[in-house]
């Protein structure tokens, strides 16, 4: 069984993309303790499909660079030449489901060992802003709390492969199974039906639960934003919660 | 830094091959004893390169059919689709020694754990005799004692990747860094000089001592072969320990 969350293939962020195309966000920019809080952090935007995560991200690279913060892109999983390939990889056997769950978690683990260690953990040191789009909170949510692989057994090899590499943020973009299926509707989108929608609300429902249990145990580094109203609203909400979080910290 | 068993492209056997090709082990059949305690095993031949544990290896294949034994054979990584994907990624990148040796000790335990659940643990549930050419040992050995990663990093991510299935018995063919030098010197055996032996006697010693250091701390499965002799002598020396270990845990 198999329990991913790239088989859709829409969390594509580019490796490194300091000059963003023009969007929606860039006109926006950040409240100035914000951006002063923000070199040398390293910050992980996770959600379920349809929670409008990789739409703040971008909204969110737009307005760093407005600022005059340039963050360090990366995906997971990939986001290094080693890592595409493992990505590659997955996406070829997820698709034919003859992946074991330990097999794909570790292939995971893999890509992150080589992400940290070559480029989160460099570019946090240098006083960079890191931001990626998903994070072991990922692992645990959809091989774990949906996939069904213990827990213990995900932290202890995220341990092995991040090294220490730890977010300052994990800001999670909670959604209920409703709204999100509305937002994926291919005939509202445009989308064609892919296997992560075809696995149904159950499935939305075990993965949202997984993110919200990241956000019961780990409340110093895991943020909840209510993902559910319109992108303005969770803009605000978003940029209100990690001012808070990233000044009340400094 | 990289530091893998697999770079020079030695150690490759056929995921399963119940008929081997003809070769001079094949005449040889098992001890009785020794044939009828090989059903249900899971059996692990390691050693460093020139340490003839793959002639070794065919020849026991070679009996093991003879005597009636049809073995599963089974490479690492590899073994499975997944993992001769995984394999190929793993070749390409350590030929240019761009992964870390994290990642790459995660992508041996991706493999070998898709090779476990999928290949491994049902046959040995079946009664059948598994034979590996490598296993977590090689991990131990290379990446570990020689590569420099912590034993326990490796021994938490072995837990997680074979989930139980552990080898009846691990056979290491010990040889000197002269002995295997000299077996593996192109000069006489008309091989070209691979990334492996460029690293030279210092790494085979660290790759031969991590391989001891198992033997002293797992006694009751780890059994040392002294493989510096000829063949034939290292073939009975393995027969005759391997028979005592088995049939002694019956």
């Amino acid at each position: 069984m198999t329990a991913s969350p790239i088989a859709h293939g829409r969390t594509i962020v580019p490796d490194r993309a300091p000059n963003q195309p023009t969007h929606a966000g860039d006109e926006h920019t950040l409240p100035a303790a914000l951006a002063r809080a923000l070199p040398g952090r390293f910050i992980v935007f996770e959600g379920p499909d349809g929670s409008g995560k990789s739409t703040q991200l971008r909204r969110f690279v737009g307005a760093c660079n407005a600022s005059g913060v340039r963050p360090v892109e990366v995906r997971e999983p990939g986001g290094t030449e080693v890592g595409e390939r493992i990505r590659r990889a997955l996406l070829d056997h997820l698709e034919r489901e003859e992946m074991t769950l330990r097999c794909e978690m570790l292939l995971y683990m893999a890509s992150r060992a080589q992400l940290c260690e070559r480029v989160i953990a460099p570019a946090v040191a240098r006083g960079e802003l890191v931001v990626a789009d998903r994070f072991v909170s990922s692992t645990m949510a959809y091989q774990g709390a949906a996939g069904g692989l213990p827990l213990d057994e995900i932290e202890a090899a995220a341990g092995i492969a991040t090294r220490g590499v730890s977010p300052d943020a994990v800001v999670i973009f909670d959604v209920d199974e409703q709204t999100a299926a509305q937002r994926m509707n291919p005939l509202l989108r445009g989308d064609s039906l892919d296997r992560m929608e075809a696995k149904g609300l159950a499935f939305h429902r075990k993965v949202r639960a997984g993110y919200l249990e990241q956000v019961e145990r780990f409340p110093s580094t895991h943020l909840r934003i209510d993902a559910s109203a319109a992108e303005d609203d969770v803009w605000h909400s978003f940029v209100h919660t990690l001012t808070a979080h990233l000044t009340k910290n400094a």
